[in-house]
């Protein structure tokens, strides 16, 4: 099969590949015969499945987290693509196929980002913000480099977190070229620790959810409480870069509305929120532009204010 | 002088009391004079005073913080009282005067309030929650006895948090009793923690002011991380008491534009966050009615969305 | 059947019960075959039915209002459950049901109820408040006793808006005795009142809607009117109270965007919405959480923000 | 003196004129020295006024209500004009001048304003809301032909309320032509009425403020009470036309916000709420531009969002 | 058959008509079998209707802008009426039907509204604001006449365009007569001219949709452009009238959050959108309330504000 | 004197310098004395001055846009900084002082800004996009270089819009490299020509103020309009880059609140309006910490959502 993958297939077209079971829904036409609903998926996007006439044999085979092989047709239905599937068998270890081939994954490889993180952490010159940040990045060292940065939205693929962060990196890089007056090493350091808090509110890496303790507390008010404890721990807790590191943390989504119960009022906690949000848009725009005709528009995008984009037609 | 103090006084009326000085600020008049601003106060109010003429002594003698013997007239000055100042002279150890006379507090003493927090720990049952609740109550006794609510607006005197807490305690007693699922416990701790944070969030018990770190982080998520720190020195971290409460702490202002990230999630969260709106809102409104005449409105309350209230004329 | 009702029914268990018919829908498959969507109900919640391959002796045996009893699965179907009728028939007079059974009703009776109401107003002792009072519980009080508080959210059942105002009352009792500035025949007139004017706004105690004089004026301006009326035929409209009681009920949603033209200008008017909102909100939550495990959540509540609220482990 | 008035007078000029006094404030100097600041009035605007040393005597004598003899030149104060007094005596018999010469009055008299009235009321059919219109037109006339329809901004003029009336109905006489759909009869009675209330919620026709019940129910709930009672007299409660009325006056400020808790929900109330927008507007603005110069801006109007219009050079 | 039209059809009503086909879709049963969604219409208004057992070539007769006999009856489908296809054929010549009799148009004709214009412009004296109406009119003219004024709400048909500025002529003439110091010229030219960007924005006069250009721009900034260019071919660029006119296209929707960047600042602006918001309502309310019966309420109209209006018993 | 200018001094200090006189304003104090209130300004900042006793000769002398030579001291009056004047005398040509001196000027001269200027155009490789940003540069060359970017909050110096064209360009380049989709030329023509209307809205490059076209229409609709008419006269109206551009100038306030009809709708554009952002608040950011001492914070600033801004003291 040469198909760029699900997240580009069009209505009308075949289908027939290898894709890993997200969600199952058993359901009964109105004539009394069970189907399946199935969201599939692979590392290009997702699509709705139906299984007709679906067995109780189908029902065992087909759970999620499985891999299978599907042949089928994408019709259209309330103007959303969806899989009729014409065939169906589980995978087997002769087709070598692998979970991890199913999931988005960063463009960047992990060493990579494993080796951007500690250039930046290098190029620190405070002793009390170089070791909060040290400290961090070996407590967390594994997720970190996993877990997606959202469940939904912007970076919402394996490694998401880590990329983001050095994409912001390279940013904050720049902006201190241009601007000398920032101070460096507070960027660095609240980007870096910004969305921590983020491994414990989400419940891992693949079939990302909230946890109880992201539910009713939030990554905000964790990592506040997580730089205090750490603070302690390296007996900094006195130093008052550790209070304007949370103070960064605390106040990086900008408004009280969007979850920062002080906006931020130090130049580089402003700054801070600013290089937060232009990489999350460009992320998506990118990604979402990626997908789009030259004189189409994207489809609307919740996370930007439910706009859709215009693909210029003159860059073709 | 038997006036019942500077909060009860009205324009046109002649003043010779004991006063202290809480700011002063130096002014020229257009013909060059110098003259002092004073903002003075005893414990039912302030006013703001003019001392023309002032020589360079009275700057020496007339200094923040100072008790004075002070007569005057009261006039009216762009729609507010001010007081002319005849004649001043500093207050001496014969006068037998004190500091803590010309502060507003807390219309029940230390010890009542001591006894009333004393009581409603012991009626807790559960030993997590009783067990931080008592570490708290033991690390800022001190404070805690004597700092105010807030440096405006509600409970704005010496002892006013202690008060606040023993007021709102005893409403939940009774919606405990109404209201037999809400679980009490909870409820209690919760009224307990909930303001602690402005121990280090306000500068101290008189002439209060916001810390810098009150001012970048907030009483809230201070609290959040210092509950976290508590429950690791009681080695309960893993308890979900510890996040239930830092969630009714996180979450007690009800909603992200008025500072809590989250809104209240649990139901004792959130009779926590209408039973802290209904004391402040009370001890504001009697406040204010009890110096306004019957058949006359308030000045308008900013904390009440600058509502003037009327008093009833039937009542008296 | 030892179910606890349906409103505790899980998806995937099997039904055999009585329920009430709320409403019935005719629809036609796919495959041209009529179907009847009924919702049913019995006295702790509803739920959506199909009978499928419907004849018209169903159409004409299955209307609103009837007792049947009904065997069937709950499905899922959009995220919600669904019964599938496997069997149906009508209630026959030996069955021994009735439509009473049916709905939902307050957790204390109507004299229990009627006796908590006299016995407030005999506490009373302003003459003028007392006899409004008196005179409106007179005109009105057979619905006052059976009507629901409003059509959802909070005390939607029979007698919700006597166990409504009862409940409010007992919070005002306590806190009169704990702030005894407050004028207690004031909130005792205004929550006893203050919704009086839903019992012309709604059409009725079952299948409750709104009228059209309910649309066009609201409870609130008719229930200005009413006391108006009243005020005149017992010849005190010149008495400060009935102004004072006008304003109550005329501020008590609190704000304009929630349809109060005034907000409260009088201490017991601020009050008296606090009371309600208490009330309201500990109705839901408590009949919320009381169909949820320890450990998870509640549906999404329209009417407390959307938010969706956890029920705690510790506390089994 | 040729002048147009007071509220065409320039920075710079010189006054040599009748005023009345509207509010007199004392003051004292910083040198000590007794001074009145007084608001002066014309029948075209105000202006602060200041009488420098001033004695007992003149204390005595310019209180408020006065009409006096004032010369004195205008002076820039804060921005704003402020007139400097060089003489001033109180008016004599002799000057044959009287308080109904000082107040902003309509345009048009009370006769032809009454007699529009009239006619309108004769082209109405539907005898139900031909009686209570003659009806409230009886209770009212004399109040009703010279009360300002506000305290500030639109029609605050003497007869100013019957001034919007008249010309509101003029609008909706050609409205009524150009859609012939619309029920003139329902708009002329709730034109007429739409503002009545007024009559009972400002304390008076010359220096208006709001009465204890305006401040409380505002006229709006008051005029829907006040049209039941009426209703009730003329025993035409039942009649739908009553119910349409008082929704009508409920609904026409157009939104909650603005102090209408039901929006209009009859055609004939959106066409009431809007004819009541663009005649109030009109009167603010023609006003307004017929005190600024061609190619300048009006003053900042608060009731019209806080605009300043500019008035084109063209039109010259 | 004499039906009045599909707008005016009820749910189990039999239809036998002529329909144009607006929009098709193609689904798959739960049962694997195609069938058609045809959106369809009549000059009164839409019905969606299911083709059920669709064949190969039901797909290729039945297409957009295709006429076709249709007999069938209307069902209840998720609370909205849906049309059962029982039989249909494509219409043939000797049917005499033309897709202009299947689409909404203004109840005044062409040549009516061009006379009205031509009046309106005849009207008006000043020289440059004439001139620049002229050119657009003649630019503009055929389009002009034929196009709608929106794609949905108001003026939404064929000549809705014209229909609505010749209204809101009339509207202008009569406000000029009262009040007089209006521009009657700038008023005209406003009116004529505020929407004639949507001849560029939309894509055309039947299947309106939303060009690039609109999508980016929008009509009220290319208007302004257009203006300005208009006026350099003309050489009155340098005229205030231009810089009027511009601000009054630029500012008629009222406020930033409804697309105008600058808020009405010169009177005719003002007034321009009140006469516009004036003559769009009427027109939506008066078309809803015919299709209405007297004591029921329309449906909800999303443009105003989501409100359904009642319509009077008593008007009968 | 050896002061870092009037930006930096304190209260207390004394003054003996060259100053601006930007404004004048007579005034009579209580006792009947004339004198003169000046806005005096350098190129650090601007203070509020007292002439006490002013002369008809001073009067005379003392105009704005006249340099003197001032000596007095600073005092607080209502909480700002006020000098007051002992000696001042016009200066003389000998003084060699120039009004240049005195007014705030970009960090980087014209001429590097040129060179800047010319070196992105120079990148640039679309020919559409390049000769409207050449003909753009040309028409307004002179004002270009020279005009503030604002009258207030950032970049309201001499110079300051060409200097935050070319910080924005050097941030886009930036960008460019990271995220190499980013269409460089859409950029570098939406940063050069995003502001160029206030060429046309501001009255110049000193005492700025808005013209009546800025006041009626705004610098976005009239870029619009001149991207337009140049377009035409380049004869490349029909080139979607054009529309493009259009478009990213209209959007780049990011929403209609805040005067974007659209908000971008384009990636390239919504990256403009981030960049913009950046720009201007890393200007007032670094421009108000520059003058405040670590430890403390800067005054509110209105641009930054009214927040003062900590300089933390650990940089020190």
């Amino acid at each position: 099969m040469q198909q760029k993958g699900i997240g580009y297939a069009n209505v009308g077209e075949a289908i027939d590949s290898f894709m890993l079971i997200k969600e199952v829904t058993k359901g009964v036409t109105s004539g009394g015969k069970p189907f399946l609903t199935l969201i599939l998926r692979d590392a290009t996007g997702e699509i709705d499945a139906k299984l007709w006439d679906a067995t109780k044999e189908d029902e065992a085979l087909f759970t999620p987290e499985k891999i299978i092989k599907v042949s089928g047709e994408i019709n259209q239905f309330r103007g959303k693509p969806q899989l009729k599937i014409l065939a169906v068998r589980p995978s087997q270890p002769t087709d070598d196929v692998h979970v991890s081939d199913f999931v988005e994954k960063a463009p960047v490889n992990k060493d990579a980002l494993q080796e951007k993180l500690t250039e930046a952490i290098f190029e620190m010159k405070n002793p009390t913000l170089q070791r909060i940040v040290r400290a961090f990045i070996k407590k967390y060292q594994e997720d970190l480099l996993v877990y997606p940065a959202a469940t939904k939205n912007h970076h919402e693929y394996v490694s998401g977190l880590a990329h983001h962060i050095v994409s912001m990196l390279a940013i904050a890089r720049e902006l201190h070229q241009l601007y000398p007056d920032l101070n460096r090493d507070l960027l660095y350091a609240g980007i870096i620790l910004h969305d921590l808090g983020k491994l414990k509110e989400l419940s891992g890496m693949v079939t990302t959810s909230y946890t109880i303790e992201g539910k009713l507390l939030g990554h905000i008010p964790m990592m506040i409480e997580e730089i205090g404890i750490m603070a302690r721990e390296l007996q900094v807790e006195e130093k008052e870069e550790v209070l304007i590191l949370q103070h960064m943390i605390l106040s990086h989504h900008g408004k009280a509305e969007w979850g920062s119960p002080k906006p931020p009022l130090v130049r580089e906690a402003e700054v801070l929120h600013l290089i937060d949000l232009m990489d999350a848009k460009l992320n998506m725009l990118n990604r979402a532009l990626d997908k789009t005709k030259p004189g189409e528009f994207t489809e609307r995008m919740f996370a930007m204010d439910n706009r859709a984009f215009y693909k210029p037609l003159f860059e073709e």
